[in-house]
C-alpha cells in the first residue's frame, strides 16, 4: 500500500522531490499528480505517463491522492489550499516557512481534528533534521535557548565584506550576480526569512505560540568592513544571528531577535559558510546540541520533504495495522508548568 | 493515561532518568518501580513512596508496568531480561550499546512480532539525537557515509598528549585519576566502545546488519607526542575516528573502522573536546549533516531515554485513539505523525 502523492509547486525543490520520488528506491511513496502554475512551466518531459499534470489545485483534492506536498511558498494561495486539503482529510507536507510561522498552529489544529497529518521539516534549515531533533530527540529535556544561522544569503554577503573588505552594496551586487541573493533582497537582509524559521523553531522548542511580528529584526545593511576590524579585535566576527531564549523563571516568556551580532571566531556560528545553516539548542539537562548542514538548495530541502512523506506513510501503515504498532517518531514538546 | 515505567539499573544515568521522571513536568510518564542490584545500592531516600523498590528483575514484568527501561549495560543478563520483557509484551527503552550492537535486530524483531516497541537513542552519542536524525530526518536520502568521534575518554587522552606532550601512559593515568577513564580502560582505548556505537549507526544509516566483529579496531595506545608534530605539519590532528562508508556501487557492502586517524584541524572532528561527540553523515542529496553535543554524562543520556519514553507514550496514545480517530490529538500544537 503506497502513499499517493500530489505535488503543487514545480520549481527547484519541487523538481528535486519529483526526481527523488520517481527514482523508485522508495516503494512506499508514489507520485501520482503534479500541479503547475497556470500559464507557467509546461509539463516536464521527464515525468512518466503515470504522473498526471494539472494547473488546478483542486485536482489534488481527489480520492486518488493521499497526501499533498506544497512547495509554492508565500501565504496566499497556499494558506487556503492547505486548509482545504487538511479539511478534506488529506495529509500535508510543506516547506513553506512563512505559512507555518504565521498559521502553523491553526493548521495543526485542523489536521488533528481531521485525523490527518501536517509536517514541515523542510521549512527550517533545508535538509538539517532540526525540527525532529528538537521535537522528538530532545523531547525529554526543558529547552532554554535556540540560536541559529538561518539565512545563507546574509552569510555569503557578510563573509565577502569580511574577507574582501567590500562595501555592503558591492557585496550585495556580487551575491545577486551569482544568484545567491534575489533581485529584491529585503526578506533576506532585513531578517524576515530567518525570523519565520526562528518562529517555527520557537514553537518546536518551547511549545509556545510566537507571532513573527513579535520578533525584533535588524537589517544587516548597515554592516561595514570596519565593523569586522572591531569584531576581530574582540576575537569575534559578525553574522546574522537568530536567537530565542527563555526569560528567567518564566515558562511562557521568551526573548527573541534576528540581527547582525558578534559571534566568537571559534564558535560553530562563525564557521558557517555559504548556504550552511547552524542551529544550537541548549537544554537544562542535555547541554548544548548543534545541528549543521545544507540549509538551502533543492536537493537538501527535498530530502526533508521526502523524509516527512515517509513519516506520513509510516503513520498510515501503523493505523492500518493497529494490532501491531511499531516505533513512532514525533512527540509533542513537554510543557513547563 | 500515563505510561508506567519500570527501571532497572540505578547508576548515574538511572538516577538521572528517575529524577527527570519524578520532577513532574511530564505527566504522560510515571515511574512506578525501580530494580536495583541484589546486594548493591540501597533504595534511594529521595524516591517517593509511590515508587516501589525491588532487586528481582521479574518484578518489572508485571501488569502495572508498561515499559521497561534498562540501564544496567553489558550483554548478560540484559539480553535475557529484555528478550523476556519484549516477549511478555512490554515495550523497552535501553541505552545499552553492546546489547543493541550485538542483538538489536533480533530484539527489534521480537518487538515487532509482539506489537511492542524497542528504542535505544541513548545508546549512541548520549543526548545527541543522531539515531532519530538519521532514521527519521534523513530517511528520504541515500546515505553514503557516517563518521564520528564517539568516545570521550580517547578524546581526552589524545588532547592531553597533544597539548602537554605527555607520553600516552601519563595521559592515561591522569584520565584515570580524574575519573575520565576506567580502571580497565581497554574497551575505550581499543575502540570496542566506539565500535558498538558505530555498528548501531550503520544499521540506522544503511539499513544493513553489521556485526561488531566485522569492524576493524586499532588501539590509540601507540599514539605518541611526536605523532602530533607530524599531523600538525599536515594541518591535521589525531583523533579516535569511527567511520563507515558504502563501498562504490554496492548497496550491501560497507567499509568500516575505528582507529586513531588524521583529521583536518578545521574540521568539526578536531574541535570535539572532552565528552563531546560529533557525528557527520553524508547523503547523496543532503550533503553533509553534522550533529554535535554531549556524548556522555547521566543527564544528557537521560534526556535521550526520556525522549524515547515519550515516543513510546505517543505511540500508545495513538493506538488507543485509533478507535476514535477524530480525537487523536487534543491540544493545538501537538504534532501527530
Amino acid at each position: 500500500m503506497s502513499l499517493r502523492v500530489g505535488l503543487v509547486g514545480f520549481g527547484t525543490v519541487g523538481q528535486s522531490v519529483a526526481r527523488l520520488l520517481l527514482d523508485g528506491a522508495e516503494r512506499r511513496l508514489r507520485l501520482v499528480k503534479v500541479c503547475g502554475r497556470p500559464g507557467g512551466r509546461e509539463r516536464a518531459a521527464w515525468l512518466p505517463p503515470s504522473v498526471a499534470w494539472t494547473t488546478r489545485f483542486d485536482d489534488l483534492i481527489v480520492r486518488d491522492v493521499d497526501v499533498v506536498v506544497e512547495l509554492v511558498g508565500g501565504l496566499q494561495p497556499a494558506w487556503q489550499w492547505l486548509h482545504k486539503a487538511l479539511l478534506s482529510g488529506k495529509s500535508v507536507v510543506t516547506a513553506n516557512k512563512q505559512l507555518v510561522a504565521e498559521h502553523g498552529p491553526e493548521l495543526l489544529d485542523v489536521a488533528a481534528r481531521r485525523g490527518s497529518l501536517l509536517r514541515y521539516d523542510g521549512a527550517v534549515a533545508g535538509g538539517v533534521p532540526v525540527i525532529r531533533g528538537i521535537e522528538d530527540g530532545l523531547a525529554g529535556d526543558r529547552l532554554l535557548s535556540v540560536t541559529g544561522i538561518l539565512n545563507g544569503t546574509c552569510n555569503y554577503i557578510l563573509t565577502r565584506i569580511e574577507q574582501q573588505r567590500l562595501p555592503f552594496a558591492d557585496a550585495l551586487r556580487e551575491a545577486q550576480a551569482l544568484g545567491y541573493a534575489e533581485a529584491d533582497p529585503a526578506a533576506d537582509l532585513d531578517g524576515l526569512d530567518a525570523r519565520a524559521k526562528l518562529v517555527i523553531l520557537c514553537q518546536a522548542a518551547f511549545g509556545i505560540r510566537v507571532r513573527p511580528s513579535q520578533v525584533a529584526c535588524e537589517s544587516i545593511a548597515s554592516v561595514a568592513p570596519a565593523d569586522f576590524d572591531a569584531a576581530h579585535a574582540r576575537g569575534c566576527t559578525i553574522r546574522q544571528v537568530s536567537s530565542a531564549e527563555r526569560v528567567d523563571g518564566s515558562p511562557h516568556e521568551i526573548a527573541a531577535f534576528v540581527r547582525p551580532a558578534l559571534v566568537p571566531l571559534d564558535s560553530p556560528f562563525a564557521r558557517a559558510s555559504g548556504c550552511q545553516n547552524v542551529v544550537s539548542v541548549r537544554g537544562e539537562f542535555s547541554g548544548e546540541t548543534v545541528f549543521t548542514g545544507q540549509g538551502a538548495g533543492g536537493n537538501a530541502t527535498a530530502v526533508a520533504v521526502v523524509s516527512d512523506l515517509l513519516a506520513v506513510a509510516t503513520a498510515r501503515q501503523r493505523l492500518a495495522a493497529t494490532a501491531r504498532p511499531i516505533a513512532v517518531s514525533a512527540t509533542p514538546r513537554k510543557r513547563v508548568s
